[in-house]
């Protein structure tokens, strides 16, 4: 007798977790309709090249790669955005623009030494193709937030935390970080807040090559934190006034669309990956309990990378795993199963003839419809149609084949009316 | 500048394949909810042993195995039924019987030798736990019609041929074939019209050892073909008669649902897995251009070789391949978009702003709302609106603003009303 179980890391859908899994997708995918978003999926296995070539290294060292039997170097997606990029830019040409795409793909990291933690997750990925303006950013933000108010979730809960990638480079470039040592400098910042400032400014120092001041100055710019200290202290410096006019009319914009109440500036949101060019996000917990909701922002030069079309691009991916936790924790998971319609119990063997016909009807008409696959006692199909949430039960005996009418009786409220059986 | 592309044998979903397969899944999961199924889902990635422990030669040869990095032999589910045991055996005593489940898992194959063919498909996959009688049988058969009817398939259109193990093996006995050598004697058979008879002799004698009058009696079985002429040949043999009396009455069940015209007896179907126990099925055009479109059937010892718990099940599982081409042929794929509910034009700066204010509305109270992200003429608009299959358009200029009235116009009849703004 063999006795096997699932991989470390992956999960058991069983109906109760399903029902929740499902309750999320269905919220991500109101709210992607709500905004016009089409749903697109690609294939969960890609070549290695995909992801080694463009994405950040985080990504790559956890990858779950392997070499296929062919030879083929291949890697399970661990993360949507360079499929997306490669889909969209071998048809860029004949897709309208700006392409309004979502997909709610499985992703899957390797990682050897942190046990116990998961090794796949579903992402929700919202991205638009081909529109510069900060209009698009406040789009993809407010479709994210159409999903988390669709699932219960309320400004007192979440926040949107928000920086640009083009005004913290006009800022690092003033205070002495070197143009080609941003993207170890943004590694660095990333951890604010998670570690001790003493091991970034170490980081900033041997990483990013930063002397003693300029390791100063990167401080100062992250103390005020506040987009209109920044201002004060920064607007004459060159190409910041630009910036912080962009995100001036973003914040603008998401007031219009009443959502000013959940997003606000943090120039701590760098974001790992090395793609992003421009407003970059994250949504989390107001309480600060959970790791973020949702990450997300620019990528205006992805696609050329990946598929040599230059357009611009943004987008977030939003999991399940942190937002199912936040929802058990506010008490928003829905309890019980989905339920069914009817429940045919039948007396005898002649009665389950009758009620296989009547199931068939039901059915056909939209109905859930359950009865006993095999002959048992009147009491012991009630305590199944009860067991399984049944929300109306009629039993079929001689007497109602007899007079072809039936009681159907409501479970919640134990009302019964007469029905003919074949109105039923 | 890299180009990249899918592996061979995956497929790239756009959103208008997309919307296809959502139409297939969309059919899938309304009838298992008429029928009470629940839906789960298990991991795609499980451990080797789990398939090379019990499923069928074939199985066995197309997996997409590989190690990982942790040394593990691992696999991408070649099929759901492994899983399914799996995760029902780990439960099996707080689970009510019958267990009702299905899934819609993406399954993998790796063949070296077929280029071109897919490597990737998803299956619909409905099984019953815990139920001996022929009603289960019955059961997954009419699930998986109302499914094609739900597609719009008709009698016309789909034919279910079923066959029994347990008879076939009776009259397998009878007709000289070894017990030992039954699997590679339904191996052999189920090439039957496949392959030319003298291969299928050929095999009978030398894989599953048969004597040449063996070989004729085994021939004579399928040839009768029919259940009446089998009765009338092989009733008295020993054990026949009980499982002539048990499709009997599988097929007045089926007849009883109204699925009569959809059934039919076929000593054929076999099935290639090695895992069934009793009546297996499969479900093809009438006019037999395409591959099977659904295969299942019992497998009452799987449960316990794979898990130790001895419970009687029985499945299907139905791929979206041979069904989207099955569809496609009869004209039953849906064609467009799903469009949108509203599409705002602004006219100005100011009203973009009012535009998102509407919008927002919009689309809190349930409706699909697109509208330019960036500045634009109004005819611009309107073009991109009928591009993107807006329902209604509404024009909103200075006027409007002033007024506090709108036009809304419906594309479909070009009727026009006014409407206040706040009670859009």
């Amino acid at each position: 007798m063999a006795q096997h179980s699932s991989l470390p890391g992956f999960r058991d859908f069983y109906p109760r977790d399903f029902a929740t899994r499902a309750h999320i997708f269905s919220a991500w995918r109101e709210a992607a309709r709500r905004f016009g978003f089409e749903e697109y999926d690609g294939p969960p296995l890609e070549a290695l090249e995909l992801y080694t070539d463009k994405s950040g290294e985080e990504i790559v060292r956890q990858l779950y790669n392997f070499v296929d039997k062919g030879g083929r170097e291949v890697a399970l997606r661990p993360e949507m955005t360079p499929t997306f990029a490669r889909m969209v830019g071998a048809r860029a040409g004949e897709l309208r623009k700006p392409i309004r795409w979502f997909s709610i793909p499985q992703l899957f990291r390797y990682e050897r030494t942190q046990r116990g933690r998961l090794r796949e997750h579903f992402q929700w990925n919202v991205d638009i193709v081909g529109e510069e303006g900060v209009a698009a950013d406040a789009e993809v933000v407010a479709v994210a937030l159409e999903a988390l108010c669709l699932l219960g979730l309320t400004e007192a809960d979440v926040v949107v935390r928000l920086s640009d990638r083009r005004l913290m480079e006009r800022l690092l470039l003033h205070a002495g970080v070197p143009a080609d040592q941003l993207m170890a400098a943004y590694a660095a910042i990333d951890k604010l807040g998670r570690v001790e400032e003493r091991v970034i400014r170490e980081r900033l120092e041997t990483e990013a090559g930063l002397g003693p001041a300029s390791v100063d100055e990167v401080f100062r710019i992250f103390r005020l934190g506040e987009l209109s200290a920044l201002e004060g202290a920064y607007r004459e410096v060159e190409g910041v006034a630009e910036e912080l006019d962009r995100l001036a009319e973003f914040f603008r914009i998401v007031d219009d669309m009443g959502l000013g109440g959940f997003v606000t500036f943090d120039p701590t949101i760098v974001r790992g990956l090395a793609y992003y060019t421009g407003i970059v996000f994250e949504i989390f917990d107001r309480q600060g309990v959970f790791r973020a909701i949702c990450g997300g922002g620019r990528y205006d030069t992805l696609l050329e990378a990946v598929s040599g079309v230059s357009l611009p691009a943004l987008g977030f991916g939003m999991g399940d795993v942190v937002l199912k936790e936040l929802l058990a924790d506010r008490g928003l998971v829905p309890e019980g199963g989905a339920g069914v319609d009817f429940y045919l119990a039948a007396v005898g063997e002649e009665e389950r003839r009758v009620v296989r016909r009547v199931a068939s009807r039901l059915r056909s008409q939209g109905y859930s419809v359950l009865y006993s696959l095999r002959p048992a006692g009147v009491r012991a199909q009630l305590k199944d149609a009860d067991a399984r949430g049944a929300r109306r039960v009629v039993v079929v005996g001689p007497d109602e084949v007899r007079s072809g009418e039936v009681v159907v009786r409501e479970m919640a409220t134990g009302a019964e009316e007469r029905v003919r059986l074949e109105e039923l």
